[in-house]
């Protein structure tokens, strides 16, 4: 008997229904029927993505959507800030420099979120900025940037200025309002909330992108936005049986209804974080996502999770400077209240082990008492 | 009852079992588990691609891994020869173009193959040629060029020259010796003779080619052919379902043994051809490669696919300038004898019902004297 609840932000467990619909035979990407499903499809992740705009689809893990977006809008030398607050947000200053950008770097401490004033600021001292990168949820953190305001800011006093948002683990769990927040590229990856294993990648793409991109020239072949939105079926061969599955996995979280869908996460997370207070742990983020729990521990986290694991519950460590400082809890994708207690009760045992003294069952009694007001 | 037997040259069939064992729940790719599957399977590649040369592993269509080939080793303004006979080498001289090189095209008509002689004089009469960009096995043509000989000429009189041929319809069907015949990178793709879904890319990549890349700066970040080679599990996050079913395939593809594999392709191939000139039909490829057979149509070849597919056969078009004028039949990857009689037996019946005159069954019956005489 081996059974683990694979508890991490990505990937996350497929639902078995959804692994065995991708156990089918192959389709050929450039039959009717597939270009049929193809299509659907990009226009089921419009709705997930609550836009109006085009959607793409990538084979590739979910860097790629990130690295098509620098690299189809910014010519080199222009000017993007990036916000830099965890391993992914670094990422954005790595890619603007790869594709010999100027990254306008605004850092925050891990666990901190970004600052609406300071992007001002930051555009108001770099009048040439081109775009804003950002991620919605930072998963090395577990925070929540405030993309609403940014976006509502940048809309406002900012017309010109493009709004990039890294959503890989926000769409499907959070409330994200890609149109009505101005993003004019939003960002996911299949591993995550979509329940689905790694290799596809999706961007939203606005028409005030799109302008942008045609005018832009900088090096690129296979992220190509402009070539994927005029191709029928995908410009080079789509990673079919992962596009039939997110088919599928789209008209069930549509079926839920995308409010219940947020709801579950945001009761799950919620349940989560106020378990760690009450068996007295804190948490790292100081504006909280939904996808994802990050909680500061009193000794060696990789201690807690070997621990966790061999009780049967798989959770991450911390990345870069937070390794062994955290442990992160998922809630993206396919979860609901009883792999939440599960997880809780694996921590509780986990610190009794290792002599954290803490009162047994207050996490996972807190967490039902969450569960049991709703 | 819609049975099809998918004949295209990617994506070709998955076995069944190996599909369910895709089905499993998700593995980490951070666990040290994954971690050892991983380089398992990276060295498995390796005997299959018969080198000693590392290989990194992409999620990304066979296209991503010709874009990093290409990216890695090419600085801007650099040269290139590129061989254009088809779809596939026209794509070499798109690809030196977007990352800003210079492509020397030597073109061939389509169905005819690279002349060692051409290329020899294209290098003297070019001697600032960094790399000579080819194809193997052409897919859209179904020729095969003659990398031994263009190898083994480049290793003799242009050591420093770069030698990357996109073995995508090639590795795992025919007998391509890597080392051997000098190829600094080599290519391939899940889809293929791998028998897996599409979604994964690999390369190989030899020491002369590594100190290439480390002098080369070219705009490329998720394509990072020297990132991949250090990083344990991946340098991003790994299409995990299909490395554990590309560890599978491997295994299998080892214990028919690489000869066996290779004359199972060889035979069917050659049982195809010959059905096709018993027919009357004519062959597209002057040097034909083992993984496809190209036939020439003596009416719209579109009528005839569609016919082929109503009896539950699906086999390709031409594309480009071949569009309805071939039909290609695949013999790369999970296929045998049976596969390749239903073929020619749905192309008979569909020559027939279109009025085109040929002797019934006379196709099949070639096919089946060349299986009995191995």
């Amino acid at each position: 008997m081996k059974k683990l609840f694979l508890m991490t932000p990505g990937p996350t467990p497929v639902p078995e229904e959804i692994m065995l619909k991708m156990a089918t035979p192959i389709m050929h990407h450039r039959t009717k029927e597939f270009k049929a499903l193809f299509g659907e499809t990009r226009n089921l992740l419009k709705k997930l993505f609550q836009t109006q705009n085009d959607v793409v689809i990538f084979a590739s893990s979910g860097t790629g959507a990130m690295e098509a977006s620098v690299s189809n809008l910014l010519e080199p030398q222009e000017k993007a800030i990036i916000i830099n607050a965890g391993k992914f947000g670094k990422r954005w200053g790595e890619l603007v420099k790869a594709f010999d950008g100027i990254p306008v770097e605004l850092s925050y401490p891990y666990g901190d979120y970004a600052k609406v004033d300071d992007i001002k600021k930051a555009i108001d001292r770099n009048p040439d900025v081109k775009a804003v990168f950002i991620q919605a949820s930072e998963t090395s953190t577990g925070v929540f940037h405030p993309i609403d305001e940014i976006g509502t800011m940048l809309k406002e006093s900012y017309p010109e200025v493009l709004f990039v948002v890294d959503g890989i683990t926000a769409i499907g769990c959070m409330d994200i309002k890609t149109d009505q927040w101005g993003v004019d590229i939003m960002i996911t990856g299949s591993q995550k909330a979509l329940m689905l294993p790694p290799g596809l990648s999706m961007l939203s793409v606005s028409e005030k992108a799109k302008k942008k991109i045609k005018k832009s020239k900088n090096r690129h072949y296979y992220f190509d936005i402009l070539k994927e939105l005029n191709a029928d079926g995908g410009a080079y061969t789509p990673a079919v049986k992962l596009v039939e599955g997110l088919h599928e996995v789209l008209l069930r979280l549509l079926e839920e209804g995308l409010e219940n869908v947020f709801k579950r996460h945001a009761l799950l997370a919620s349940a989560t974080r106020e378990a760690a207070k009450a068996l007295g742990l804190k948490l790292l983020a100081k504006r909280p996502a939904d996808s994802l729990t990050a909680i500061l521990t009193p000794i060696d986290s990789s201690k807690i999770i070997n621990l966790m694991k061999s009780n049967g519950v798989f959770v991450s460590n911390g990345q870069g400077e937070l390794k062994n400082r955290i442990i992160r809890i998922a809630h993206l994708g396919y979860f609901d209240k009883p792999d939440t207690l599960a997880a809780i009760g694996a921590l509780e045992m986990a610190l009794v082990k290792l002599g954290i003294s803490i009162e047994l069952g207050s996490g996972v009694k807190r967490a039902m008492e969450i569960f049991l007001e709703q």
